[in-house]
């Protein structure tokens, strides 16, 4: 009961405060200045050309593979699956709703049709699910610097010493921006260390690496898109590599799928990819354009981060006082 | 750092404990008795036939209205507005990836050529987002019967007495499933009376009521439909009145609107709406199939919802301990 009334107080203290009204976060995000920005390399976009639509609209799908801690094995098959054009020629082959889309080897299981993977891939072991994060060092940040979250489920603001936003979670001890990306964190219980892990987290349109039983099965030559609600019970239990940050509405408005899992039952249904590239590879008669995210440890993004939370501006009538991790998009932008 | 001690106690406990299969989410369900399951009325059941798509297939949506105490002022004017066939003719104006899908009038905005609503609609006042739960009366239950769910950030399992399911949550002190639904708690803090607020939750699916600044200015005549992460930020600022129980496909998959806020640009891609009915007024010759939900008081879904949270089927390595109220869908069947 005393967490009830703890939360009650949190929840009514942004409505009695409210005078005047405040940007909305789209506001926030358009006024950070150029350095709360951060250029995302071409090596670390990975562009996948779909078949044009049934009206001859090309269909392109930007994709921003994560940096290090977080899953660079997998990453690094990835791509040596482009650079090899392994892809090319294959098909998206299951549109699960409110879960996934998913694209490689339609005939990834008769092996006599099965398209060969290249050479010298790289078994990843289940221990690459989750990365270290280092030593833990939560510090109080006065409410009056602004840098701060007031999560229902969290008790006071907390923020790292890095400056890194964090934020109650329902799936980890505690949810955190970390360069950029949206994570989770706890102690590593098992080895008795006071050792942090790290592991991405399953958000709409982040990319995963499809495996069989065995944890260890995930090349990176299977690929899926989360289209729907956060399926958060798959953090650890399934390599994340990235997430789609232009272009998804080409993956998430397919026919789905009618076979088990959302898999098409024949292979008229399904998608051609034409090609996918890293974007430092693609031809240059097709260039792509820059792009940029938020700095997650920029004072824009914590008070981003703070409006989606506590949502004031002209339609809302109450703020929630609250949000997951994976309501609280971090913005990425064109450049030109 | 004493919550995120805990918290991993509480992750720890369901892997050790594992020595042998247990059932999956999906299995429990499928072996729940049939008095768990509950009809659902012809007359609580909205059936929106949209054209054909462009294979000449039929496009059916089944829409599970919700019961009292939550919104029945919109759905008065819902059943009202069905009555009247208002919506047959109109169109799917909107759709915003990652988050909703809205149809009704697209000319509502042009005076000289909206479409007049029918007479003695009920204009309901924005206190109606929230219902009265009544007392609030929170007992432990023994982790030895089974009926319990160890959320992460919630501390110790807890029923209500009424054997109701509950969540921890990032948006309100508590989410609960009533009589079917997703919804959240809270004390009423304003009125200084020990009353319990209660409210239902955006989830993937659901069924809303578009309206204009003023939070009065919904009739019901505007619909939304929930197809992306949960918008959790709109609970309690917009009216909730049922949910896409079956053809949510046919609006998850439509093209997306290049307009501000993913309306179409022109009338030409908008997906027209043949007829909008209770199914209790279909005509006979179009049947519907009777339809149940897994009653959220059972024994059957305290398991289905614990098994969510702490997936433990052939597939899963590492079980979250704990679940947002949104990734736990109330399980809905055809009978026949």
């Amino acid at each position: 009961m005393r967490k009830l009334l703890i939360a009650l107080v949190v929840l009514a203290a942004p409505v009695a405060a409210e005078d005047k009204p405040v940007p909305s976060p789209i506001e926030i995000v358009a006024a950070a200045p150029k350095g709360d920005w951060v250029a995302i390399a071409p090596t670390d976009l990975l562009v996948m050309d779909l078949a044009p639509d049934s009206k001859g609209k090309p269909r392109r799908v930007v994709i921003q593979l994560m940096p290090a801690p977080f899953s660079q094995g997998w990453i690094g098959n990835i791509r040596k699956l482009a650079a090899a054009r392994w892809w090319d020629g294959l098909s998206i082959n299951r549109v699960q709703d409110n879960y996934v889309v998913q694209w490689g080897d339609g005939e990834a299981e008769d092996k006599a049709k099965a398209k060969p993977l290249p050479e010298r891939l790289t078994r990843v072991p289940e221990t690459d699910y989750v990365a270290t994060y280092g030593e833990l060092n939560i510090k109080e940040v006065p409410p009056e610097t602004g840098l701060y979250l007031s999560p229902i489920g969290g008790g006071p603001a907390r923020f790292f010493a890095s400056r890194e936003t964090v934020q109650s979670d329902l799936y980890a001890p505690i949810a955190i921006f970390h360069k950029g990306w949206p994570a989770a964190l706890m102690r590593d219980h098992e080895t008795r260390v006071l050792k942090t892990l790290i592991w991405p987290v399953h958000c709409y349109g982040m990319i995963g690496v499809g495996r069989d039983m065995p944890p260890d099965t995930g090349s990176g030559a299977e690929l899926y898109a989360v289209i729907g609600h956060a399926p958060r019970h798959l953090d650890r239990n399934i390599a994340l590599v990235g997430r789609v940050i232009e272009g998804i509405e080409h993956l998430s408005s397919l026919p789905r799928g009618t076979g088990a899992l959302g898999f098409y039952e024949s292979a008229e249904e399904r998608t051609a990819i034409q090609s996918i590239r890293l974007a430092s590879d693609l031809p240059g008669d097709k260039p792509l354009p820059a792009y940029e995210y938020l700095s997650t440890e920029s004072v824009s993004f914590a008070a981003y981060a703070e409006a989606r939370a506590n949502r004031r501006d002209a339609f809302f009538i109450r703020p929630a006082g609250g949000a997951d991790i994976c309501n609280i998009p971090v913005p990425v932008r064109r450049v030109n």
